[in-house]
């Protein structure tokens, strides 16, 4: 059913691919991309709290020997509205499990995190709870005093008091979003916030971010009405933000992107790609059906395989990555500094 | 950026647009549909909880004379798969809260509630709970005993007792879908369920189904790569379900359909087609920005206005609107066995 060819389906897992395009095109394709979104609503208070959140992390003497660092962990999904008062869109898969986990191995290594989350997605602390956790961990006893099934307490307990203590010492700050205009205008203002560290910050960017969109300017008012016959739409490709970011918008901290593919054949051809075109600093490759058990993280170097622990229950593959992650991290900061 | 003329985006908010089609022709689409979708995970199962749901609920007396009244309330809106190893999907805005309020007054009435979901979505009797629950009503004291925040405390107490109460006096079945594939193939086997029931059965149709898709047959198996300029694709559309679940699957229940809009003018227009064109009992006009207010309810003889109490706080336009569907669906069923 899809138009075959040169127009033929497609939504990257980021906004990479394919661009083959002069920085200056990039950068005016990006100022009309923002110029012509949205505006984002609270984006005064935003760029408050990431100030705030930076000021003081940076100011901490860190666990070990951490100070400074600060991750961006982009999490989730993003949706590309087809209507200004949005009926429908078009969104992808993504539960947010990547970027929770990562998020916590993070936190456990000593850096502070912004986790840019997909509304509704997962949360980090929260992978192991069932998909509606009040009502299957807590029964009502007949005196009304609520009790947590022992089955779930631990998880409960570590899920509360882990996530509160992340937000009350101040090295987790939670931003969310829905929609590729929240998204992008977000990273930006976080990039604006991260430059000033230099290669003490890493953009992690786990979230899945549509490469096409409706641009804002050309989208219905009102919910579009039907017509009999097939449906023939068409959408413009979302620019290619990475490559301005990791330019300009914040050029000496320490890049890592995903790709996601189904076809392996494809994905470690992506990667490199991604890794040559973007000056990514690691590139963590994904097949869909085995993403939980193992991943492939390119570097310019090396390609590493990264596995679960899975003599271990409940051990996550965001365990060993985030230590390569951290251990690569720490040896750019090195080679910067010298 | 759409195409425009005859073939102009499109996904509504139910399978009943536009069809001016001939019933067997509606038919064959639908069995076509079926014969290409996926085949439905645990049917065997679903169809044994119904046999048992309906079984159990219609040898009961009922509270306030309603034995053997059992109503499908469907909630939240459908997923197409872009892939059938699914990375991407167009999906369509719907909390679920209106279902999921409305089978609360339901419950109240007396009636047995067969409440077909989108998972993730909202849940009965959780309307009032904040976006995460776990994480904003308890804490973990010193002595880690979990700690119900005061301000939440009535609120989970009376969302885990009520949902709980319900499930267990076996008045609440709770059955989810994530794509149209398993919304409109669990549909038909309620409606197998429910069609001994005759007018004592209500289809309380308040999930948003998207109109067009892409056939499973002809659905691409991996993720489908990028090529550069615009995304042009081309989606079939749904067969009119509503049509056949109407007139052959259960054709003496009672019938309510919503419409939801964003311009008024056609929101009415909309109602009415429908109404006629489907041989709906009812037809629930929402207009997207104020639809938490009030709703026009069409029928046959009368447009009635229905609003929320706004002298009290927390009052739901469900309240006054299912009180309005259960008065109708009385004299409906005094009719039909006069």
């Amino acid at each position: 059913m899809f138009a075959s060819g040169s127009h033929s389906l497609c939504f990257g897992m980021d906004a990479v691919d394919d661009a083959d395009k002069l920085p200056e095109t990039a950068i005016n394709e990006v100022t009309s991309f923002f110029e012509s979104a949205p505006p984002l609503t609270d984006a005064a208070e935003t760029e408050i709290c990431l100030k705030e959140f930076v000021d003081r992390n940076t100011s901490l003497s860190g666990i070990n020997g951490k100070a400074n660092r600060v991750v961006c962990v982009t999490s989730g999904g993003t949706t590309v509205p087809l209507e200004k008062q949005c009926v429908r869109y078009i969104d992808n898969f993504a539960s947010g499990h990547r970027g929770a986990a990562s998020t916590e191995y993070f936190l456990k290594a000593g850096y502070s995190v912004i986790f840019l989350y997909r509304r509704g997605g997962c949360q980090p602390f929260c992978s192991l709870l069932p998909d509606d956790p009040l009502l299957e961990c807590f029964t009502v006893a007949d005196d009304s005093i609520i009790e947590m099934d022992p089955l779930h307490a631990e998880t409960v307990k570590k899920a509360i008091t882990e996530t509160r203590a992340a937000v009350a010492d101040g090295i987790l700050l939670k931003l969310p979003f829905t929609t590729i205009f929240e998204y992008l205008q977000i990273l930006q203002l976080i990039s604006a916030s991260l430059r000033g560290l230099g290669p003490s910050a890493i953009f992690y960017l786990a979230a899945a971010v549509s490469d096409f969109y409706v641009p804002w300017e050309s989208m219905a008012l009102h919910k579009i009405q039907s017509a009999s016959g097939p449906l023939d739409m068409r959408l413009a490709q979302v620019p290619k933000m990475l490559s301005v970011l990791r330019n300009e918008w914040a050029p000496m901290a320490f890049y890592i992107s995903f790709k996601l593919e189904t076809d392996k054949d494809i994905l470690l051809a992506k990667a490199d790609m991604a890794l040559k075109k973007y000056k990514m600093h690691m590139v963590i490759a994904n097949e869909l059906s085995t993403r939980k058990e193992e991943v492939i993280v390119v570097t310019e170097q090396e390609k590493v395989t990264v596995r679960r622990d899975s003599t271990q229950a409940g051990a996550e593959v965001e365990c060993p990555l985030v230590e390569l992650v951290v251990d690569r991290h720490s040896a750019y900061i090195k080679k910067v500094d010298a």
